[in-house]
């Protein structure tokens, strides 16, 4: 107990209280003050010796465990934590800043005006289709008045519903009205399925890499993340089958065609066989499905929930790379026997999705703008993903390794050993190109030699001059200069 | 074991296997041929014993689990739980009713078109302003384009959080633009919160009643939750401080002005010392503010956040009832500490809420139109308010007591002893009267002797009627009728 004498808090300072108690903590915790496993004191005998209210002590208490520092038993106290070496970097930092965490660890990222992102999966505006949706938007005002703004049914609009289910029969799913649940995003769904399933110290195996957001849905629930690494065609089975067995998980999370990040799809065969796999020990799948539609080359495009006769596949839609984000609309897919859960965990989130848009939606697919506007946004992305292919091809050095898709917007590529996409990342940005470092899709956040373009946001000359500057970069740093050692990366604070 | 083999199942039956091995271990529970404490075989070896998948022995005990007929210890098993009488009264229900779910029991009601409803605390469609926000959505279109069909920000779209901090600033709150969090409506904020300040075991103190949708997202957390009485002043603030030193709560949830269900109001003397004890403890505040601009009578309206020196209060505000509920927007104005917390939950919920109508909101606030609807909702509420004080005096029966509001939309009534209002409901609703029975509004759904009445969604001419009817009935009920007991309301699945 001796150490805290040294403490000295000052309340004239112009820092509050409990950001100095924070600091003074941190420093014992990082000088090897207090060891791995100390027990701080409770927080009213804290408060006593340090004349505070308890609220400076839980507070302070509060940043260092968000910070990884220390961590809480349930009934027994708080625990200086194992350190790994990342924390020191922090050091000396304003924390305040809990206002600063870099957009990136957040999945976010800046663009400004003039730069050229391969960073963002997500269409820029230009595309979306915004004269014919005021239109629809304008139809739905003047049709149901102040009923488009009333709560909406918290299982969706049921004529939205309904044309859902006509959409999802085109690529092979056969379902019933009342198992389409209308979601805020793809993310709700995840959250959803994550809030209906997993409980504390649940397991759940994903893909590696895979989303960021999945994993923090599925951390934010308690629950035990195993990521299984991806082949050229998916997770190997005898793995998963291994890992099903040690863990008795409660959810397998993937995304069957051209996976975000890789672009990675499943052969038919080994959907049929990874489907079979999870029947067998009873697993449920969340089948993310984020842009099968954007189909170029691939001749196995099927989905895991067209073939789900047992009736364990989640299927999330998600409407945000095909159509327009900033709707935050998308649909699920569920079995049968989880409808009154995921009911429950939808009103539970936000009692139901806004209904003029849930209207305005139904509206547009009625009249088939919808179709025309797919094939508009598959026949631009089919040239950027063709030109990006070309680039590749003409000015990508050796010695970097890619994936080829055969659909979406995302590629994939390895820098050869040790060398760091961040730092690549930190040199390109220099010169106005951006792009998502590879460790930001690793569930330990390690990896840094892979990283990921994306062509949803760039146009053709973009993607030239892009590429261009990009692979100059790469190749000065590969072939001219030391590697550099990873582990420097930004932490995640999820 | 012995039992199990009288099961049998058929392949050939219309009934899913899942649903015919539910069924028949329910009956086994209900019939006490499994008793209290009984382990369920593994999965593994129920489904060799019955020769049928693993899946369909694990979506049967899920049902079993949902129902709260067994429950699961992590990593050891599924055991038959206590059992209380009301299971009994779902047997021989087809259970392809996980569809069934009465929308009650989701704090939602069917309204028919001609029925008069005091149940909805939300207004009704006819007094929403429709064309005033077709034109600012128009508006928006026009300026913005694709821009408001991309990705918000995840705080919120920066305008409209500037735009409420000058709102919050009229009701005395002064903060900082980001300390202001958008929300998708304030049961997202609830569940927000509850992301971000809950783990598994925390225990959380609310009044009792309170917010059913609130409970929910703290029971789904894994939090446990402590209920105290509410005297017609607020909490009692000898037990709260008791309950704080008993279970070192993380979260007090609490309405302070026009609380729903019941209408009470907490002093100014009350509030004051109810954010010393929670500072004195470190417990952090939801103030979940839902009309206190709602006001008519009361001159005791200010709320926890504008005394907020600590900055343990997290202010949570909706604009469902005094706006319009399906835009599915509010707001919070947070601890400056908490808000790297919320924001990451945000992102993992639902990363923004739409763009769209965060850019059509601030747009209407910013024509002023808004206070004109403001003004406009109070004279009508009011008068609404009035004529039903007005009823309750001429119509109510002696005997029923009624806690009487100085503002908002819900009255809190009192059945003398063990008649129910659920009961009461059922007779009413034939004259096409529909109203929210208490126990809906409790954590263990007991207390039926009470009852909400709410003015949202009922025209002066609907009151005068609907009061007649429904005095009517309690008259009979109460005066010719035996008491019932209580114990046979619904069950809530959450």
């Amino acid at each position: 107990m001796e150490s805290y004498e040294n403490i000295h808090l000052n309340k004239r300072e112009g820092q509050h209280l409990y950001i100095q108690l924070y600091k003074a903590i941190k420093e014992m915790v990082l000088g090897d003050v207090l060891k791995e496993g100390d027990r701080l004191p409770p927080v009213r005998k804290m408060s006593k010796m340090m004349e505070v209210n308890n609220v400076t002590v839980v507070k302070a208490y509060e940043i260092l465990e968000q910070e990884g520092l220390v961590y809480k038993k349930i009934g027994s106290g708080t625990y200086v934590s194992h350190r790994e070496k990342e924390i020191k970097d922090n050091l000396g930092e304003e924390v305040d800043s809990n206002k600063k965490i870099t957009l990136m660890e957040q999945g976010q990222i800046k663009i400004e005006e003039n730069m050229i992102n391969f960073a963002s999966a997500t269409p820029s505006a230009e595309l979306f289709p915004v004269e014919d949706f005021k239109k629809v938007l304008n139809e739905v005002l003047d049709r149901d008045k102040g009923y488009a703004f009333g709560y909406q049914e918290g299982q969706g609009y049921y004529p939205l519903r309904q044309i859902l289910g006509e959409y999802v029969a085109q690529y092979g799913i056969n379902t019933e009205i009342d198992n389409i649940q209308i979601i805020s995003g793809a993310q709700q769904g995840i959250d959803l399925v994550s809030k209906a399933l997993l409980s504390y110290g649940d397991y759940v195996i994903i893909e590696s890499p895979s989303y960021t957001g999945a994993m923090a849905a599925f951390q934010s629930r308690g629950a035990k993340i195993i990521d299984i690494p991806l082949q050229e065609d998916g997770l190997n089975l005898d793995i998963l089958e291994k890992k099903i067995q040690a863990y008795n998980p409660k959810l397998l999370y993937i995304m069957p065609n051209f996976q975000n990040p890789t672009g990675i799809s499943y052969t038919q065969e080994k959907k049929e066989k990874l489907l079979e796999l999870c029947s067998k020990y009873g697993v449920y799948i969340m089948e993310d499905d984020y842009l099968s539609e954007l189909n170029y080359y691939s001749e196995d495009i099927g989905n895991l929930k067209q073939m789900d006769d047992e009736e364990i596949v989640v299927y999330v839609k998600s409407f945000s790379k095909i159509f327009m984000p900033g709707l935050r609309l998308g649909f699920m897919v569920i079995p049968g026997n989880l409808h009154g859960r995921l009911l429950r965990a939808k009103h539970t989130s936000d009692i139901s999705t806004s209904g003029l848009l849930q209207r305005a939606l139904e509206l547009y697919l009625k009249r088939g703008t919808w179709q025309e506007h797919l094939r508009y946004m598959e026949k631009k992305y089919q040239e950027r993903f063709d030109k990006m292919n070309d680039c590749i091809q003409r000015y990508m050095p050796t010695g970097v390794e890619v994936i080829k898709p055969k659909g979406g917007v995302n590629f994939w590529f390895k820098l050869p050993n040790n060398y760091s996409s961040q730092t690549l990342y930190e040199k390109v940005v220099k010169d106005n190109v951006v792009f998502a470092p590879g460790n930001l899709f690793y569930l330990d956040n390690q990896h840094g030699e892979y990283f990921r373009l994306s062509i949803a946001a760039v146009n053709l000359i973009e993607i030239e001059t892009g590429m261009k500057i990009l692979c100059r970069h790469i190749d000065s740093y590969i072939n001219n200069q030391e590697p550099i050692n990873r582990g420097s990366f930004i932490k995640p604070i999820l």
